[in-house]
């Protein structure tokens, strides 16, 4: 047979065991508290007709769309995000009950230039209300955040940034700014936090804004909102703008549910200059910030759509929601230098190597995994005779950590050596007292 | 916007709560029994270059598989099965420790004509061993098939039917079959329970077999192989038959081993019929049927294939693994008349509904919600103001077992009122004792 040369794809990836613990760590934190919240799981298929997954991100996007012809000639798409899927899902079933909860934790794909964190294929973690206008329903996404934070980076390590799109928009309105300027002015301040005050006022410049307008605009924006009486200030500035006038009052009355739920005043904090890149929001924004990593920007965000979720629908259906990028949020947390470990990686670990003396003795291996088996002791027993040098190598290279041998000597005196590969500590253990042994190290 | 009617591909599902907390168990039960036994999750990417995928499964495959350019005009494909993906990962990383035992469970794609039960992405359960020759592996699966069948479907529920492809190769030396009717004639086999002797004498007759030999095939493959003598009988058949010795020899020894793993007698049983259809099995083949849906055929199966992970290497690498289509597998569950019930639905399930008397006592409402939450009770909050008969539809809809009102009354009482949604009974509970009432109800 000719030999092909075995390759993966750019920017694609496999995942080995401690990647897959960390991600099944997350998982499982992130949807016992959607849970908690009344969320359930939704599955969508990874292939939809294109026809659904485009239009909304516009040319940049559809450039981005793993696009084709399926065996069956129709013109189908691998889904690129997961809040298409669920609009389409939201038109599908007008049986659903109202509010719809939901959270999907599943890939996604985009053809993008291969970077530093940027794969092809990256899971998505989602959850989303669908059908509620009150500002209970923004405050309730925030919440889950800051608990799924605190739960992962801790207490104290984070802190989530919210504006509302409404003053944006009423900021827009009192620089007079031309219509075609806006979604590229948001975009402009959406990168303020990575990018640094220098460059944004650069970029405001080449937009074309004079240097009063800069100057008000970041006056605007670099107003602090924690005091409530800023947010009254605020008022007097958006007199005159009726969405202005909105966004604040929306604001205050997040700041009054997150009073009520008793948040860390430093946890949840109004920030102006918050704008999501996205065009499709429509009232409250946030974004989430590591304080050991502001370089990486926000790990995890979202915001109010009113007008997304109705696409296929007749009319616009309210919707608020957050996401994280699973890949992209392990690997920060890996590289932060207070980690949270987990302990979960026990539960995927072999805990021992039951090494194979030779055949005349398999058996009596093979009796003692069965026994740890059966009281859910992760084990491996050594399926060949090869030397005992050979296998305790493959025992470190697993990072098992501990061995057993077994041999005749073993065999007379009831019991087994147990080795802590670490240490190189050996001791002999009777078999009645083996189950314990791992129980208790 | 012109609106766009949603719909979803033909082949593909959208899966809600009940399914997804199902498949979900049956995960965390196959995946924790696969890591007792020292195996280790892999995942790979969804896409792979088209030339790694084609070749494995010939013409009929290449039709069923998604294959399009991707927009870097780069010749690529969805994943068909989990097999070839492991065979490029074990090329790709050789260092990867051997034995390297990897379980994966992810989606599969194949464009297969949609019939019942047959969908066009579906997860596939996959366990396999590489690098071991010896049977202590082939039985290590078998034991672990056992498990995971015990769990799931009860002992005495179920039988593992064991067989090996040598022994059938030494049958087809002694029919003298021509070798282009060889993988036919296994074909004819494998479809024996689904189809009936009938179909099958007949299937063979139009291969071209006498009567005769149609007649030593039946004598042959119905040898029972409980009882060792009969095993030891074959012996005398294929006598001139050095790949029929071999398997015979393979087939006893794998018996040993289950003895003494004490597996249940009738549990793991030998039939002479089982051929499995795929031609890269190369000894031992298993495959598992259900005592209550034997129409339905095996629901579980895999064997040995010593040519086929090795081809993106220089060599042949031994390997032996089982596979379950786990969609499939659930569906069948579902049908099984004595149904084996998970306890966990109940960690994906609501518990409660806290609804909305008016926005003055939204706090009131909001601050039991936390209370609850605080202790990992999953609840939900109405988040709007709307009458309580929408509310307590709504709850009813979503099958939330309690709701609980709180109004002026409530709140001067220090209490609420929870309403059992099956029995409409109502009772007043004080704040203090609200958490017991759901830990222990």
């Amino acid at each position: 047979m000719p030999k092909i040369s075995p390759k993966i794809l750019k920017g694609f990836k496999d995942y080995f065991l401690k990647e897959m613990a960390e991600r099944e760590r997350l998982i499982e934190i992130a949807s016992s508290v959607y849970r908690k919240y009344g969320f359930t799981p939704l599955e969508t298929p990874a292939l939809e007709y294109a026809e659904i997954l485009l239009g909304k991100y516009g040319k940049e996007g559809e450039k981005q769309l793993y696009r084709f012809r399926d065996p069956g000639q129709r013109d189908v798409a691998l889904r690129f995000d997961l809040t298409v899927p669920l609009a389409r899902v939201v038109a599908m079933y007008p049986e659903l009950p109202r509010p719809y909860k939901r959270y999907q934790i599943a890939p996604v794909w985009r053809a993008e230039k291969p970077q530093k964190g940027r794969l092809r294929q990256f899971y998505q973690c989602d959850a989303d209300i669908v059908g509620v206008s009150d500002l209970a329903a923004d405050t309730e996404c925030i919440l889950i955040m800051n608990e799924l934070m605190e739960k992962v980076v801790g207490k104290g390590e984070f802190v989530i940034k919210i504006n509302n799109r409404k003053i944006l928009n009423g900021l827009v309105e009192i620089l007079e700014l031309p219509s075609v300027q806006i979604s590229e002015f948001l975009r402009i301040l959406d990168k303020l936090p990575k990018v640094g005050k220098l460059q944004t006022k650069k970029a405001l410049q080449n937009l074309g804004l004079s240097q009063e307008k800069v100057n008000k605009t970041f006056e605007f924006i670099e107003i602090e909102g924690r005091p409530d009486e800023s947010l009254e200030n605020l008022k007097e500035i958006f007199k005159e703008s009726k969405q202005g006038k909105e966004g604040i009052a929306e604001l205050i009355q997040i700041r009054r549910y997150l009073k009520l739920a008793k948040v860390e005043e430093n946890a949840c904090i109004i920030d102006l200059s918050i704008a999501r890149g996205l065009e499709y929001y429509t009232g409250t924004v946030f974004e989430t910030f590591i304080n050991d990593a502001p370089q990486v920007g926000s790990v995890m965000s979202g915001g109010r759509f009113d007008k997304l979720i109705g696409m296929f629908s007749d009319k616009d259906i309210p919707a608020v929601g957050f996401s994280f990028g699973l890949d992209r949020f392990i690997s920060i947390l890996s590289e932060l230098p207070k980690r949270k470990e987990g302990k979960e990686i026990s539960k995927f670990q072999t805990q021992v190597l039951i090494t194979c003396f030779n055949k005349n003795y398999f058996e009596q291996s093979f009796k003692v995994s069965q026994m740890l088996r059966e009281k859910n002791i992760n084990c491996e027993l050594y399926l060949e005779k090869v030397t005992l040098k050979k296998q305790l190598k493959y025992a470190n290279k697993r990072e098992i950590p501990f061995s057993i041998f077994i041999g005749p000597d073993e065999v007379k005196r009831k019991g087994v050596i147990i080795k802590e590969m670490k240490t190189g500590k050996q001791e002999f253990i009777k078999l009645q007292n083996l189950v314990s042994y791992f129980l208790n190290s």
